[in-house]
Order: C-alpha cells, then sequence, then structure tokens
C-alpha cells in the first residue's frame, strides 16, 4: 500500500485527497492514514491539509525497493528490482539470480559492494550511501558476437541521464567510462552467460559517483562525482530511473539490428574522444592517431599518420593525449 | 580417516596390514578398525585376515565425496570436487561456485537433475543412480573465441576413457555427443561466463548414460548406455576417474596452442563421421556433404559436390545420412 501511495503523490505532485486515494486502492481512511505514517517515519515529508488532502514535499535520499518501485516509468526495465543493502558485487549477484530464472530486464541495485569489480578483475570502490551501484539483467536473443557493443549503449544512457537530470555535460570515453569536466564518474562491466551460439543471459553493470564528497589521493584529479563536480546532492533513485529510462530506449533501438548502425550518430556527438588524439595501447601495438568516432560495429575509428584503424573493445586501453583520463 | 584409508586399499589392491596403517597416518588401531568398519557399513567388502591386515575386495556402486577423492589420480583436475545428492542442473550449480570463487579444476558431480539441459535449453533426463552427471569448472587464460573448442576436447576425454575401460567403441559425433552401436551415450554442453575479451570462468557439463536399464519410447533407438551395449554394470565413480585423467591429458594439450592443432589427428580417429555423408542444417542453409575431420580450429570440413565447406559449430545440426542419431 505504501509504494502504491507513495506512486500516487509522486505522480501528481499536488494534493491528493484522502478519499481519493481510498476510492483509487480500495482501501479504508484509516489504512491510507496508516500508510502515510509509515512513510513520513521513513523520511518522506508529507503534507496533510484539510480539504485538500496529502502532498509530497520531499523525498528522503534512500535506495529501497519501495522508493525505486514507486518511482519506475520504464516498460519492461526494471519489472523485477532486486535491491539488496548490501552485496560483493551487483553484477556477481545479477549472475546468481539469472541463473536461478530472474526475468529478462530485472535490474539489482545496492547500497554498497564490498568486493565491486571493473574490467579484468580491478576493484572498484563502493562506500555505503555514496554512488549507484546496479547490474541489468538481459536475456536478448542475441549473438554472443554482438553483446559487447552493450557497453556503448549503457554508457549513452548514463551520459544522457546524467546531463537531462543535473544539467551536468557527461561525456562517453570509449568503450566503458563515462567522464565529466575531464574526471571519471563512471564505470561500466558487460559480462555475459553464453553457450556456443546462444546468451543465457547479459549483466551490465554500472557504477555511477553521486554524492561521494572525496576520492583517495590516488584517484585525485582522476575521478569525481556529480555533487564533486556540481556542489549539488542528486536524488539516486530519480537518477537511477533517468538511467533506466535512456536505457530502455537505445537499448530498443539497438536491437532493431543488434549493431550501433541507428545509434553511432547520436553515441559520436557524446564521445568525448570525437576529433580528439588518442593513444591505443594494444597487447602487440602502440600508436597515436585522431579518434573520429564509432563503427556500426562498435568499434573505435582512429586516424593515425599512416592508416585508418579499427579499435576492437578488447584489453586495449584508450588514452586522452590532452589529459582526460 | 576414511578416505585416506580407502585411497590406500584402493591403491595397494593387496593386503595392508593394520601397523602399517596406523604408521602411514599417524592414528591408533582402534581408529584404523573404526575407520574400516564404517566403510564396510558403506557397502565396500574389506577382508581381515589376521596377520596379513585389510585388503579390498569390492567397491559398493555409489557416487559420493568420498568414494570419488579416494579414486582421483589427476593432477589439478577434482582437486576441489563437489558432490551433491541431487542438484537442479550440475551447470548451473557449477556457474554459481565458480561465481563464488569455486578454483580451476573442480569438478560438481551429482546423482540426478532435476532440470538437466542440453544445448539451447533442451531438457536432459538424469534418473537417479543411472548415469554420470557432471561439470568442470576451469578458469584458463583463453580467448573466449577459443572457449567453445573444449566441447571438441571433452567429447575426446569422454570417448577415450570409455573406449579404456570398457572396451566399448564409442566415437564422437561432431560437436557435442558421444556414440556408440549408433546411439548416443553421452552429450556434453559447454558454457562460458565472459567479459569482453576476458573469460571468467568455462563450464562443461557432460551427461552420460552408464547403466540405464530402458529409455522412454521416444528415445527408443537414439539413446543407450554402457549397461544397455555391454549388458556389463560398469563402476561409475572408476568411470568418471578415466574420463577426468584423459581430459587433464587432452587439455593440457590443448592449451599448448589454445586450439585443435595438435590434436585434430587423434580427435579424427574418434569422430564417427569421418569419411561418412552427413547432412548439414544451418540456420540458413542446408546441403549434404561428406565429413573429412576437423580443422585446427575445430570446425568440421565437409565436402559438397561442388566445394569444400568449414561449418562452424553453432546452431548446425550435422546428421548422419546412414542411420546414426
Amino acid at each position: 500500500m505504501k509504494t502504491e501511495i507513495l506512486s500516487e503523490l509522486r505522480a501528481s505532485g499536488q494534493y491528493v485527497s484522502g478519499q481519493q486515494l481510498c476510492e483509487r486502492f480500495g482501501v479504508s481512511r484509516t489504512a491510507v492514514w496508516k500508510a502515510v505514517n509509515q512513510l513520513k517515519k521513513e523520511g518522506y515529508e508529507i503534507e496533510a491539509v484539510q480539504n485538500r488532502g496529502y502532498r509530497l514535499v520531499s523525498v528522503p535520499e534512500i535506495l529501497s525497493q519501495k522508493e525505486l518501485e514507486s518511482i519506475r516509468k520504464t516498460k519492461w526495465l526494471g519489472q523485477k528490482i532486486f535491491y539488496y543493502e548490501e552485496l560483493d558485487s551487483t553484477n556477481s549477484a545479477a549472475k546468481k539470480l539469472a541463473e536461478d530464472g530472474a526475468p529478462h530486464g530485472s535490474v539489482v541495485v545496492t547500497e554498497t559492494q564490498s568486493a565491486g569489480r571493473g574490467r579484468r578483475g580491478r576493484s572498484w570502490a563502493s562506500p555505503r550511501g555514496t554512488g549507484i551501484f546496479m547490474t541489468y539483467i538481459l536475456k536478448p536473443e542475441i549473438e554472443p558476437a554482438n553483446a559487447s557493443m552493450l557497453t556503448l549503449v549503457m554508457a549513452m544512457a548514463v551520459a544522457k541521464g546524467i546531463g537531462n537530470m543535473t544539467g551536468i555535460r557527461a561525456a562517453i570515453k570509449w568503450p566503458n567510462d563515462v567522464i565529466a569536466d575531464g574526471k571519471k564518474i563512471c564505470g561500466i562491466l558487460t559480462e555475459m552467460s553464453a553457450q556456443v551460439d546462444y546468451v543465457n543471459y547479459i549483466v551490465i553493470g554500472s557504477g555511477t559517483n553521486v554524492l561521494t564528497e572525496s576520492f583517495p589521493p590516488e584517484l585525485e584529479g582522476k575521478a569525481a562525482s556529480l555533487y564533486m563536480i556540481s556542489g549539488k546532492k542528486f536524488h539516486r533513485a530519480e537518477l537511477i530511473e533517468e538511467i533506466n529510462e535512456q536505457f530502455e530506449r537505445y537499448y530498443n533501438v539497438f536491437m532493431e539490428t543488434q549493431d550501433m548502425a541507428k545509434l553511432q550518430e547520436e553515441y559520436n556527438q557524446l564521445l568525448v574522444n570525437c576529433g580528439e588524439k588518442v593513444k591505443v595501447l594494444g597487447a602487440r601495438e602502440e600508436y597515436e592517431g585522431t579518434a573520429q568516432g564509432i563503427t556500426a560495429r562498435g568499434e573505435l575509428i582512429v586516424d593515425t599518420w599512416e592508416a585508418r584503424k579499427l579499435v576492437a573493445s578488447g584489453e586495449v586501453s584508450v588514452r586522452g593525449v590532452y589529459g582526460y583520463v
């Protein structure tokens, strides 16, 4: 009942009479009154004015199953939300949930990760209450070879979602980071469980620094949070919802062709490397060139002095020559 | 203690004096006597003769952690064995164990699967006490694209292991079945968890029909067990050990080149399709030709009347034109 009433108040933005709520959900005035009181206890500021009803004034900065469900506007993404106070890693939990039959579009969210991971097993700091640590579970009918492009789709959703909600100009650092003000604010880790030619499931994890106030010295100048950049404390649940909406939209376009063909242009507008000098550090070679955007297959186009090269995401590190991480 | 004494008796094959066992493991005569009695209760036939000691006469047809550990002669495969009375599926359990850090070479074994699976989610019947339902957990440093060849390596290990232990001529039906007497006796399902260019872990599941006495009508003529073919009841734990030893050997060769280059010749000798007419049912085309063996990349070479084709394992079904499944 709490979730439904919260959704209703949130959606209206105005006063909603107790009578309306009773009729809408088929419950007594007392039941409504009780639910509102519980919400207040949890930190929701709800104004009650005689003859007008209830109005949601502010929401607490919490992540909870209820909060996330009440805010949801997406169609298929987040139909099932798995919220945990703490996890080893959202990707690891998501893989187990997928193994146990969690449906396509499930979202795993936690307040803190004890063993958050980035690419190739690198650790990812996830202090409680500072960020968005979440993983999508997807079960698309897709070639395993196309799965890694979903990292690019997610990067678009994060960059766009942040821009829409906060006004901060977030950009993509190909293939799996989102940066703002030249510093990393989000990392993405896509993993897949597959048979030879068949994807069992894909998990896309993302860690976004939202409220972090400072980073350890070794990350200074390299990492930032939305708070550090803007001085504003953004509401994480709302940002999750915004990112989810963007992802749902981009994903649907991606699935039409199972590649970046229809997203390429918009991707390139969000790409910080575009037109910039980059250094490509591959396993076998190392070179500098100018990044020109991505191909429909999601490869990074780099023009060197002698040739055009296509960089497949893989164990390749692309560095901006002019400073950004 | 039971496991150690069982291993010792098994290894010796002769009488081993109680005194020897005491000294070997640094325990009292009473402790040895107790362990032997427990083993007897579990169905091990152990003869005790004065002045000579103990001798293992026969082992019960059971699968247990102890039995599997005591029989183990492999170096790294099966260093950790996870035995369960029942599982939904050994692959699914193995993936969760791998996620939780189970080491390279772990082996998951169960007596029965409630949701055993074959390729593309097809179900695999796994009645209690009739077969070998097991999954290897591997964590090799390998390109994700090379992982599917491990199905071929496993097929070799199963065919060779069965041949060595039972004398039954088992052959490989490319890519993931082992057949004998024209009928399927084993199916293999390889799955992988990977990042873009990095394998988290690979699980190789196999279901082998050992003691099955009959199959449902729809599988008659298509499936068989080692018992149905030979009239003999082979000991499953011993067959597991034999297959594991073969796998370990073939796997080590495979890893030298990360492909089938050095195993190709032996594989082709075990390949039932070799030199036979086959029908290839692909997603886009369908044709007949003569199978000529595999390439170093594990593709099936098929000569049609107009061209040589390389069939990648994938959603391709290869049928023998002359009867076998």
